[in-house]
């Protein structure tokens, strides 16, 4: 198979993370056969500080022509904390994710057995914990109107959803629910908000096409307490863009390593697969950053493209790395293994 | 001291909690040779059972009237789950705190030692958490304009705020920090929200008046991650509802016994006393319900009154129900003591 892949890398550690996902689609390409053209492109405050601008228009454009989009991570503290910074790295991620209408986001959330002594939840409490998040990621809050009073003493933001919105997202859902554990909560603030009484309606009708998925309903407040109480109950989470945001933070701290964990941002002709770890200023440059989640959502972009033979390499290699102990310092405090040795590693074994 | 105390059962395990709650201030009321009257009203399903309206006027009537008032909790399962229905128990709590101008919710959260193997965190987790949340109550996306499309397909909900609105509450958070480790954490999503984004400018402006405390800001994303990561780097949260709402659900699982945790809502004249549990209706009537955070909400009510020893006496017979082992299953799975008696208990130690 023939792909073209648009890297974004990045801020932070993005960089060092993203080459070592490199190394393994390299390896995967001379395995398997394949053949992977990767196109570099700048984004967030890299972008930021040679154009102005987190998202350029070549940037843009490349990830258009491209068949996916491996991204590493954007963020750098000198834009943090202004909140009147006229440009800011992470709208170069949101309008990147709503030109490519990337409407779907999608978190596993495992628990590595070998790992849960890191997680901060008690061992029984995390036993069995498998479950993905399926965030919408191009609606609600996010995109809504803002507006800002003229003496800047009043301002608001607007959620608007759309019955075409939360159809889309809720099919790939089920689908998914369908083919796991099939069990699938919607989780939304029903009592309050307008929104998430039409996700229901628009919800429930379609769950009637998946009478092998049971659908049930939590409020926002509650699954925050319940992937804490009991994070097992879980198989398919669906939400809305806020929400999601949350939950997925939440949910990645709850194998204890965000340092693993991928994630995938779909739509109707392009995809997107990049880490959960944000960019992690503090480690740049260091070869201590964790290269796994991005490798992994290397791992997600061959399941997308149906490459499951190869993704299962890849996450075997992973999983090796993690046995023998070939990790970065989040997961083993005293281990002397850099970044670029493990994706050596990794990519060797596939 | 006289005090006119409106009492507000509600649903579910409402009326036994907060019977117990009432039995301690009676207490009090002896011991201290206080002036404690109770006016009874109805709210919730149980009011709209009866006059098809969750806060009927009446009960508003003796709540304004009162000093303060002490509340149980609403909500039943059968006007869950419909999202068309058109009367629910929430909207009388909502009014509620609209009506009264309830703004500050405060619920504080601390692990009991004792208690300290009840919560899903480990014990290195939870060690030395002792934080607050003021949460603002009545603003944001709770009481925007809500709208749904005439053919029901677009619904949307407007998140509004104000400088009047956080700087009132700002206040108080920062009061709060002053009196307690003197650091205050602003939970906002400012690198997408506007309404985020006045949020920091007037809570840094603010914050100038207020030296001795020191200012940090969080995204909402990861306060829901760190909370479960690291607990104790918290002392004082403030935020807005929504975020509020998710947030103290969250941390109210960290200390794994929420049967433990009271909450206090103020406003310019009035203030309400109510447990953070909900109305738990399969425990209803069977006299297994933990009484202790209405009773730790009594206590809440009397520190709003200054009444510092009463308070402290109040705390001090709890701390001794749970020393002693006087405590409900939800603490102690082989303990045969009932609601009742544990409030017999607790105010007999008063
Ligand atoms: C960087 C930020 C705008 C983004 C979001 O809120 O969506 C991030 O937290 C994420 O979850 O990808
Ligand atoms: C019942 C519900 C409307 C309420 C809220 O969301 O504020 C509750 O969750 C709370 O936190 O008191």
């Amino acid at each position: 198979m023939k792909l073209n892949i648009a890297l974004l890398k990045g801020d932070g550690i993005g960089p060092e993370v993203t080459s070592q996902a490199v190394k393994c689609l390299q390896a995967v390409e001379d395995t398997f056969g394949h053949e992977f053209q990767f196109t570099e492109a700048l984004v967030g405050a890299a972008a930021i500080d040679k154009y102005g601008d987190p998202l350029p228009k070549a940037t843009l454009d490349v990830c258009k022509k491209a068949d996916a989009v491996l991204f590493g991570a954007i963020g750098d503290p000198k834009y943090d904390n202004d909140p009147d910074a006229k440009v800011r790295p992470e709208q170069g991620l949101l309008r990147l994710r709503k030109e490519l209408g990337l409407f779907c986001n999608i978190r596993p959330i495992k628990v590595f057995p070998n790992l849960m002594e890191k997680s901060p939840l008690k061992k029984k409490v995390i036993q069995g914990t498998d479950f993905v998040i399926y965030r919408e990621l191009t609606g609600g809050i996010y995109f809504g109107e803002k507006s800002l009073s003229e003496d800047g003493t009043s301002a608001t933001d607007s959620c608007t959803y759309t019955e075409a919105e939360i159809s889309r997202i809720a099919h790939l859902a089920f689908k998914a629910a369908k083919a796991r554990r099939k069990k699938l909560t919607l989780v939304d603030k029903a009592n309050v908000l307008e929104s998430s009484r039409l996700w229901r309606r628009v919800v429930t009708k379609i769950g009637e096409s998946y009478p092998e998925v049971a659908l049930d309903f939590m409020f926002i407040d509650n699954a925050a307490m319940q992937l804490l109480l009991k994070p097992s109950q879980f198989d398919v989470i669906l939400t809305e863009n806020m929400f999601g945001d949350i939950l997925s933070d939440e949910g990645s701290a709850v194998g204890g390593s965000i340092g693993l964990l991928p994630s995938a941002s779909t739509g109707e002709n392009h995809a997107l697969f990049e880490p959960v770890h944000g960019s992690y200023p503090q480690a740049k440059g260091k070869d201590i950053a964790n290269p796994i989640a991005s490798i992994l959502s290397a791992a997600m972009l061959l399941d997308h493209f149906k490459l499951d033979e190869e993704s299962r390499a890849v996450v075997i290699a992973v999983l090796k790395s993690i046995k023998k102990g070939i990790v970065s310092p989040d997961l083993n405090t005293s281990s002397k293994y850099g970044t670029s040795h493990i994706g050596d590693f990794i990519s060797g074994n596939i």
